[in-house]
């Protein structure tokens, strides 16, 4: 293994690793992080092609990590060899493991997923979740594995206050942010594209009076969720085609979004069947 | 007010709130921390006698914390007005706000749940949760949430790996804790009073043929959740009167134990009507 040796804290690709934390570096050079050895076997699993890995021998926790930085050398990914002192630096958690790579970031349209729903897969309805403005990383993440965990077909996020590269959403995503195709567009278009390809939105809400167990989830579908602390604009809220809650026994907040969406999104499981 | 003032790190009182983040001295005192305005006014809310409330007007965050701070005493609990460092050292979270009590714990039994349901509550057959060995409190303080959402009778926590005033379950619970009723107790007398009572035990499995969607969750009912890392033991695997599966239709680990379980929870709910 051929890997270019990094000590110095001030090294431009240390401060650059730190950098990409926060979103607009992030977005400028067009790449994130995927850090640890569970994210980087993911990524490498779903055929993500590492740009670089870093690692740092003292922090190894277990006897595989060579095969895994080999593999992502194999794999094309320029390898660099840490300090001690340097990877702690660069290491976004708090317990590192002596593994951090980035990778290019992607974006995929309406246009892609168009494609992706027409190719000849079956015949089956198109099956979509629709997040509005979710704030919290690991919210993002536990829902993207929940589409994942429903065969949901893809995501779209609209208007995102998180972006899909945060740090933290990678993570709780537990790779899935590798393989769900996860569109990120306006609202407006969205509804446009869903109307045009004649897929019922269904909105949550606690103001709805349909129960979502009342309501037909089969066919096509996209069901649409709201942030955490608004809940989905008014924009979401008339524009659909149905509207449905879940019914709630408890304290107001004992459901939150990404456990609202996991309920909703196996109810059209179980209804599709 | 009368509050006592507290500057020194090296107070008492100061080392021993450090020391309540750990389960033995926790135990051994009987008591737990909650902090933070939140939950401290949801403890008030349901009528947890807080022992001690610990403040400092360097963290507040708004103007509501003085009205708090006088209902709380108002209500029995010892104040104590602590510098910004004292508190600094007492407060468990990143961003404390100021605030920090402590509540004695309580123990409740089978007995009691047994009183509690047969209590004339409207005759609706029993509808538990069982869960076992759950090693994350952010998940207990999920499953918890759930459970009071779904609108369940109680939660049985059998062989705890993570006790349920650890402070991330008292966090992530968002208060459900000082609501909803949980027996911890072990395995086998568990299964022996659900016998006893006629409450029928639904084990959830990977490894199950049966879906949890076409088998019968109405009636006295007891869904019975396994660890994160290991799943449900033999015992419950054998004892239980039904196994189902939840289908899954992305990567392995998608579902986590929390999802799981509000999965089953809000089925069983539709069911139930």
């Amino acid at each position: 293994m051929q890997a270019e040796k990094i000590t110095s804290l001030q090294n431009p690709r240390v401060k650059q690793l730190v950098k990409l934390r926060d979103r607009r570096p992030r977005d400028e050079a067009g790449v994130f992080l995927v850090e640890g050895y569970r994210q980087i076997r993911r990524a490498l699993e779903k055929d993500i092609a590492l740009s670089e890995l870093y690692f740092s021998p003292d922090w190894f926790l277990g006897e595989n990590e060579p095969a895994l930085i080999e593999r992502a050398a194999a794999a094309g990914a320029a390898l660099f060899e840490l300090s001690k002192d340097a990877f702690a630096k660069v290491a976004y958690r708090e317990r590192p493991d002596g593994l951090l790579a980035t990778a290019p970031q992607w974006r995929r349209s309406l246009a892609d997923l168009a494609a992706r729903l027409d190719a000849p897969a079956g015949g089956r309805a198109p099956f979509l979740l629709v997040v509005e403005a979710i704030e919290k990383p690991g919210n993002l993440g536990t829902i993207l594995r929940s589409a994942d965990a429903a065969g949901a077909d893809a995501v779209i996020v609209c208007d995102p206050v998180t972006d899909i590269f945060n740090p933290n959403v990678v993570r709780s995503s537990t790779g899935v942010l590798f393989s769900v195709p996860v569109v990120v567009e306006e609202s407006s278009p969205v509804r446009a594209w869903l109307r045009g390809r004649g897929i019922r939105a269904v909105a949550t809400t606690p103001s709805a009076d349909a129960l979502y167990t009342d309501t037909d989830l089969r066919g096509p579908l996209a069901i649409v969720m709201g942030s955490e602390q608004y809940g989905l604009s008014d924009f979401w809220l008339r524009e659909s085609d149905a509207r449905v809650r879940i019914p709630m026994a408890g304290q107001a907040d004992s459901l939150n979004v990404a456990m609202a969406t996991i309920i909703t999104l196996f109810e059209a499981v179980r209804q599709r069947g």
